[in-house]
């Protein structure tokens, strides 16, 4: 990709509806995007190739991180964003590359030392964040920079930045009450992850010292080690000014990852849309992504997932009307409301452009099916992309 | 490939349409081999496995090189032909393991040394035929023969037959006029480079002796150096006494390159089916090559492209006639009209044997699309054809 990509004025956007693959809740039903009256989808089908993606492996359902990765062109078994560092950018932190974040639960030691709970008895937000605040001002870690960052309740992320570190980490979360939190240990031999270790243990042995009297909060448990996955960015393998659309922390750090520029974005669906055209002449490639259909699909609510696609429906006359040159429409996974989460299954996809093979009047996931891109790898999309807009040269003589 | 394979009295044919793939020129109408009237294409489509084969990647337009390097089961990515080879094998040079080949320009230098044109006038052919041929005559390189053959104007080839020689070479040719020519330079440390390196300077140094006063064409740019692939032969992987049709010389070149056996073709599309029969007793395996469907979407002549397709269809059943015991029809890439170049669009497949899974009664796109062989690597082609050829043992107890 790095060999055959060419610069040219043409427009690519990426529009991710969250969660859109589907289920029929009956065999003969219609899924949730069948279901949903969406006369554009239906009409930008009719002049496009259709497929259904994969995001990792037959049978897997990935998280966001995989599942964004695979939509962006980067494999998602070789790159692996941990938990960590999903965490770290859900909270809208500005990841570095020499960075090593890790998941933080405040939790309960009895007097034995052992965990009675593992949630610290679900404290309320405001009481996590007075005890990041007082964990901020008062750990000190030789040789790195340390940052702890509120999620919510009892949850919280910490970074540590400096030279020299590695998530080669078992967690120190024994998963269970009643047991001991294990020291955090490397899981490899290089130096980097023993230093990593100790700092962590020094980490958890200070935060001890400075909870020792906010019973029930009296430790943190450490959690899903993990750095910066290095990810070459869309401007060095695709020569793209690529800009990033989203109203969720989390997948704005999944854009930064592979180098986006955070576009503000307008408040809910029709606001990204707006944001989209106000910023039509600044960039050549648009990530847009709509969460809402994912949360109706975990929340198991079938009508309603099918009425945000409908929401989203809404806006593409106006995204034509700005004339991209290849546009996609499709999720990062599927979140079928009859599982009531994420899912391995085939996820509809859409490729507008000029130079399409139409097999189909409608979007959904059957007539996606007998489209002419078959079933194939998430990973394939930004290809299929960057060919349609005329991007690519051609690979040999 | 090689442990499965094994030799039976079934022959196999392998029929390309150059560019036999297309578009809908609107979204809503046939492609080329949609619109065409074929008869005997629909009917073999109708006792046929069909799917759509894609030749190297997603969104991947190939050249002529990796789309049959695919058609022959070698993997495009793996095994590089360079212009030079394809330029080689284009003028009927039997290029050897050791030959370096390189393309020539015949351009002009002003007196301060620069490129003041890249093409030196655009020669005539007939005073590029006769430079050359001062180049033959008194170019003379240590350790190496050269050959340099015409191709039209101001183009030619030229190889380096010897030891030791390596194609890590970066191109002479800086592509823009106003700037000297680059000496080449070797693109990795081998001994082998450096020597090759240091031989096409030698060879472009002597060139300008000789040149110097053929005011336009005093000078030679080399570029896009390449040497044999080392494909393993048919014969070794296959166990198949392998013949090619083809009558453009870099389809027989390519085809010399996996080891089959070049027959004297007849006069246009009827004569190449002419000499299939003549020879049908004699090999086990043809590879009939038809160049003018790709020319006639190279053009964006729509119509010229369909009646080409239609004029080889008048050749089936003579073809069928043979009995060939499995008989691919496809293309090595598509070249829509709409688009006047190759694509990476999926390419129509159809495999008549007497082990197939119809599905439909129409050769075209959308009838492939909709195939039991769904979308899938044009590498694995020969696969099928062993298969249904009963060439392959089991694997496995």
């Amino acid at each position: 990709m790095r060999e055959l990509s060419v610069k040219t004025d043409s427009k690519i956007v990426l529009l991710i509806l969250d969660g859109l693959g589907g289920l029929p809740m009956d065999p003969s039903g219609p899924t949730e995007l069948e279901a949903a009256d969406a006369p554009n989808f239906d009409s930008l089908a009719a002049r496009a190739d259709l497929g259904l993606s994969r995001p990792v492996a037959a049978g897997v359902s990935p998280g966001s991180g995989p599942g964004h990765l695979a939509l962006f062109g980067y494999n998602p078994l070789r790159y692996v964003v941990g938990r960590g560092v999903l965490s770290a950018l859900g909270v809208g932190f500005e990841l570095g590359e020499n960075d090593l974040a890790a998941r933080l639960n405040f939790a309960t030691l009895d007097k034995n030392g052992r965990i009675s709970d593992r949630r610290a008895g679900r404290i309320p937000s405001e009481k996590g964040a007075e005890l990041v605040e007082m964990l901020n001002e008062n750990i000190d870690l030789d040789g790195v920079e340390v940052y702890v960052i509120p999620e919510k309740e009892y949850r919280a992320v910490a970074i540590f930045r400096g030279e020299g570190l590695s998530d080669a980490l078992a967690d120190s979360d024994p998963q269970r009450v009643g047991l001991e939190p294990l020291p955090v240990k490397p899981t490899d031999d290089a130096p980097e992850a023993k230093r990593s270790a100790a700092l962590a243990n020094a980490f958890v042995e200070q935060a001890n010292e400075i909870l020792k009297d906010q019973h029930p909060a009296n430790t943190v448990l450490m959690r899903g080690f993990g750095m910066h996955p290095g990810l070459p960015s869309f401007e060095e393998i695709y020569d793209l000014d690529a800009a990033a659309i989203a109203s969720y922390p989390m997948y704005k750090g999944l854009a930064r990852l592979a180098g986006m520029e955070l576009l503000q974005e307008g408040e809910g669906i029709a606001g990204e849309f707006e944001t989209l055209r106000e910023n039509w002449d600044r960039h050549d490639f648009f990530f847009v992504h709509i969460k809402p259909p994912d949360a109706a699909g975990e929340d198991g609510d079938f009508a309603r997932k099918a009425a945000f696609i409908e929401e989203v429906d809404a806006q593409v006359p106006g995204l034509f009307d700005l004339g991209p040159d290849a546009l996609a429409v499709t999720g990062d996974h599927a979140t079928p409301a009859k599982l009531k989460s994420h899912s391995w299954h085939g996820v509809p996809f859409l490729l507008s452009s000029p130079y399409t093979l139409p097999t189909a009047e409608s979007f959904g996931e059957r007539t996606c099916a007998g489209g002419s891109l078959g079933v194939f790898p998430a990973e394939e999309i930004m290809g299929f992309l960057m060919g349609h807009a005329l991007k690519l040269n051609r690979y040999g003589a």
